[in-house]
């Protein structure tokens, strides 16, 4: 009997954790218990214990997460041994003091994970190895994948691999649809909510090693001594798991907080008050990673302001952390408020003069197309084009224009569509990715930063499986060219169900989700067809503060046709590009479909590759779109046998909505663009069940106070 | 074997519940196993099965919770059984159709509970009597209490228990410490969060019967089509629990939404509008509430707007609503931006004029005090002088101007203060509970409304004590004879701990906790020392763009000395009070000293009935105010054993910062009222440890964009 309830004790969480509805909470740390006891017994025998060479929290974080792992996954509780001594059959966590030669060949924060002696060894070049090469021990077993074939050995291949928080002091999120910041400011630096630690783990379980915990549009509160010790406290949280924190910073403090009569970065007291600052914040947060600057754009001020360039700016900053370990991150999402211009070129003709007047602790954040996170943009022309100037790569994670929370967009394909562009600045193969990742022009400090999707809803995301988002830009930060499907599939077994059937299925409605919204939202090349929240469609909506801020600027749908010509007869946009993507794109018939309407104004009647006319085209794009969304209920309803009810139920009723919305979408833009085109809607669509009217009527909702 | 794995499995929640941390979701229906053995087996005789007399929703709601709570308490699941038959031993469900003598005596909403053929019988006038009859058993067994001891019967002295929720259409809250909003608008009406759910349980626990779900300067959004179905969604969620929904509407939505030329309540096409908005409502949701209106109110637009009066616009509403059984609920809170004159006479003079004008449907809403939430205000004057016109009271439960969610104030004191004030309208004993609960003068109508301190945080309300002024609100509004020390205790042992000693503590801490807020932060009188949000010390604000809103206005600091005086010699406001209390309070020798500078500026140096001078008495409690906080954290360390170890951590880590921001208020009045009084800080207290100049530097932080 006791021995029973010794069992009893035992099992019960486990027990316990399958059979309550799953809150999402846990993401894809979950550590169910593996079903199969066959597995679970192989897996256990090489589990026995778990050592490691040194008490540095990070091996701490390391051996805790596994002792974690491996009691959910197994059942069964694994002791944390001072020493392995002579005993095998366990996992031993250690900085190597003797690297071996693969080891060697991996960087600081890479691991070799080798079985020695029927031990498995995790050896890092660091602590913060050991704690990946935890990570991808556990993510193994989650997947349930064999133990003869252990990962061996990983390395990431981008040296900063951060989130971007646009979160206020205010405890609001800029463009986030998953309820309120993590972080909160007015209980810091005293109470530390657990989140925060769950928060670092998820991160370093996909390889995430720094975080800019506020907005771009920044408070200068942040650079105060009284919020400074709150973001010290959330450092001291991430530390173990090898999480460095950031600031965006106001560029204006100086004159704000400093009480000075100028911002100007060549001032010497602007100077000294930077260096002053960034002497605070080291005395605070040793190991700070430092700045993130959106400057000289959207209203926030910058050395623009004192005829100044963006690299005097970044430079004054990079002096300022001179002494210290951290990086200057300047962003080149600029544009000037001209009606006249062409967006599309701003940052190009603003950063690329620039190029080697950075100094070297300066890492220029360009975002990954042209504009601004459309569902669908080329890359940026700016890579390839800056070889002596670092540039990281910025893509937003939170859905601003994928549907917030209610519509299920798996954005790999994004991240991955522009990572495999090709610039063709070194000749075929100068991907982007090669450009981000440093081996095209050698630059040191790489960068992909993601906007961050996460806030205060229980499940982190608001939508479940927009959890796969963040997962996906961590992994491919980590390694870029790990595929959409394997990071799908591995996803998916950890977080929804390990059921083989489910999980094809569930990767399959991932994989197509984004060209799905696409084409209801902005298929061919469309951008930028949004109210003021970026919710609702406005196609029409040509009143603005800013010509650049309306929709009609960007598809200029007339009579004639649709489309932006960024051709020579237009703004000659595509010139930014290397020739040989300008030659293939200058022609409407060989531009890429997907592009199309970003480089060309097209007839209504011009026949496409597609042998249809653009209208046509147009039309089957955005019912076929909207109509696709029906095919992704029907595949969800049949995965619900293996999926948790309360996730399942979650899913549906936000497809039921996304449903409801695509068709919304559909709507307002064939009857707007039907009023240029006049043209009928082809077989076998039928019309529209709202008037035009009726759509506006029902924008007009949203822009209610 | 077998035997044994069922009881693993039975078992297996209910142990678990109580090992994992206690993130405060479950509020006061957390139903842990009792820990004793022998009250177990007690309450398990009378707890045999569960049968009700009806299939309605709200029976089926309250067997569930009861089946719920009993399986959790007593690790029992209870069966719930179509028909008792000739059982016994069990608790029976039933609306009585033959009510006897005790339920007549009840409301509607009352219930009885008696022993009947050994079973328990809980019977009410309606399933929602029931309901409540449900929780109250509960209750009884969640707070330890003998079953020969069953409560017996109870009713509602308030017909309206509602909650407003300040809650804006893009998810925040306006003075919300606890998150987002709890209502996903992008999300309703397809997906359902669990979460609507369990609010409504708690509520319903605790007897509140409607809830506004937006807030008071509403946006006209919540007025269309589309949202209404929203609204709706949250209404079925909400009607088992006997809970109906109101809106607080836009007063200019006939123009902003029907594109008339006019809002005038008088004109016939405004009428109309609502007459069919309201019936559209209607359509949508059967039990519809009622409107919550705030207008020529900081702003908002209203009836004065075309010339028309208060009682013009809410009877326009009225006739609006006089198919239906709602009603109209009529905010009081106005003042106009008049530096000269005195806000707290403006309320009174604008409505008390009024009475009699009023629909018998309108029920006027009236804060507590004549100002806005202050720590302590007297009672407003408004009550007792309608005697015509229904006015409920409202309450703010969110601690907008008592520390947002970091310092702990236990309300239930402030909402008693209130009540069992003394109006004298009627002689002695007059009291506003009398009021309010209508048996002064007759109202039918009655209603007592809290705004909401809820949110998104997972524990609901951000500080985990918190929870208790909700409960605490739920509980008065239902019963406001009970003692704010009996509903401490069993929110206490609900929630907390059943350890007596720790409860002891916990109640005793609770209860001193407003005197000692009172006292750091606006002692004798002080009010509105706030910076714009409401957050840090700015007691020397003289610029604002409204006069009524800087803090000088309010205490009136001189070199000669402190206070607003508001007797004949000044304001007269005091004169809107019957004679009996005018007297009393006209000379600062009788006035009591918690409300001595809201009613006479006091020299400096003047002897108080305590035997010092008022500086020193200022000293006295703002020094002592701030040492409270150390004694709230030894007591608080005191209940460490018997508190769940996160909450305990988490209220430990508030009562720092608590302490922390105490000393920061008690510096800035201190420091700020000595460039007037011109005296040393008495012995035996030590000067602030900070300089004027640097707590106002302190604040500046929080005026940062």
């Amino acid at each position: 009997m006791k021995r029973l309830i010794g069992l009893l004790l035992l099992l019960s969480p486990f027990a316990l954790a399958q059979t309550r509805p799953d809150d999402g909470y846990r993401l894809w740390l979950k550590y169910d218990r593996i079903q199969d006891a066959a597995k679970r017994t192989a897996y256990n025998r090489s589990a026995q214990f778990i050592t490691m060479n040194s008490d540095h929290p990070t091996l701490q974080a390391a051996a805790d997460e596994l002792k974690m792992g491996l009691a959910g996954l197994l059942g069964q509780s694994i002791p944390i041994l001072d020493k392995a001594g002579t005993r095998s059959g366990g996992i031993i966590l250690e900085v190597a003091t003797h690297p071996d030669a693969i080891l060697k060949k991996q960087n600081d924060e890479g691991y070799v994970i080798s079985k020695l002696q029927n031990n498995t060894v995790i050896s890092g070049n660091t602590e913060t190895g050991v704690l990946y090469g935890a990570f991808d021990l556990l993510r193994h077993l989650q997947t349930g994948q064999a133990l003869d074939l252990l990962p061996s050995a990983g390395s990431p291949r981008v040296k900063f691999r951060m989130l971007n928080h646009w979160d206020n002091v205010n405890g609001t999120v800029e463009r986030g649809y998953a309820g309120e910041s993590l972080w909160k400011w007015h209980e810091l630096p005293e109470r530390l909510d657990p989140r925060y630690r769950d928060y670092a783990r998820a991160n370093a379980s996909i390889g995430i090693n720094g975080t800019v915990v506020n907005n771009v549009n920044a408070s200068a509160r942040f650079l105060t001594e009284e919020y400074l010790r709150k973001v010290a406290a959330l450092a001291d949280v991430f530390r173990p798991y090898g999480i460095r924190v950031y600031l965006s910073v106001y560029f204006a403090a100086p004159k704000t907080l400093g009480g000075l009569t100028t911002s100007d970065p060549l001032d010497p007291q602007v100077r000294q008050w930077w260096a002053d600052k960034t002497k605070e914040i080291y005395g605070l947060i040793p190991d700070f990673g430092g700045f993130l600057v959106k400057a000289n754009s959207e209203g926030e001020p910058g050395p623009q302001d004192y005829g100044r360039t963006h690299a005097n700016g970044a430079n004054m900053l990079a002096a300022a952390l001179k002494p210290y370990d951290g990086v200057v991150i300047w962003r080149a999402f600029v544009y000037k408020a001209d009606g006249a211009a062409d967006r599309f070129k701003a940052a190009y003709e603003e950063f690329v003069p620039l190029d080697g007047q950075f100094d070297p602790k300066v890492i220029v954040q360009v975002k990954n197309g042209p504009i601004d996170f459309q569902p669908r943009e080329p890359f940026s022309p700016i890579f390839g084009n800056m070889p002596k100037t670092p540039l990281g790569v910025e893509f937003q994670i939170t859905q601003e224009y994928l549907g917030f929370a209610t519509h299920l967009v798996y954005e790999a394909p994004i991240f991955k569509e522009c990572l495999e562009s090709d610039t063709y600045v070194k000749g075929k193969g100068s991907t982007v990715a090669k450009v981000v990742d440093g081996s095209l022009h050698g630059y040191e400090n790489t960068l992909m930063a993601g906007v961050a999707n996460t806030g205060s809803d229980r499940n982190w995301t608001g939508h479940p499986l927009a959890q796969a988002n963040w997962y996906a830009f961590g992994r491919l930060a980590w390694d870029h060219t790990l595929s959409s499907e394997a990071i799908a599939s591995e996803w998916a077994k950890m977080t929804l169900t390990r059921d083989p059937v489910a999980v094809g299925r569930i990767v399959n409605l991932l994989l197509k989700s984004r060209d799905i919204y696409v084409s209801y939202n902005a298929p061919l090349g469309l951008s930028r067809p949004w109210t003021g929240e970026h919710f609702a469609p406005e196609p029409w909506q040509n009143r603005s503060s800013r010509p650049d801020w309306t929709a009609v600027y960007y598809h200029r749908a007339d009579s004639v046709g649709l489309g932006f010509d960024r051709t020579a007869t237009g703004s000659n946009a595509l010139a930014q590009y290397r020739p040989e993507i300008t030659q293939a794109w200058n022609d409407p018939a060989t531009c890429p479909l997907p592009y199309l309407l970003w480089f060309h104004h097209v007839p209504w009647n011009q026949k496409l590759s597609t042998n249809r006319t653009l209208w046509d085209e147009l039309c089957v794009r955005f019912y076929t779109g909207a109509d696709s969304v029906s095919w992704m209920r029907q595949e969800w309803a049949k995965v619900k046998p293996a999926i948790d009810p309360e996730t399942f139920a979650n899913v549906a009723a936000r497809l039921q909505i996304q449903q409801r919305e695509a068709r919304w979408w559909r709507n307002a833009w064939v009857l707007y663009l039907q009023t240029f085109a006049r043209q009928p809607i082809p077989e076998p669509f039928s019309k529209p069940e709202m008037t035009l009217e009726e759509v506006k009527e029902s924008v007009r909702v949203y822009m209610l106070r």
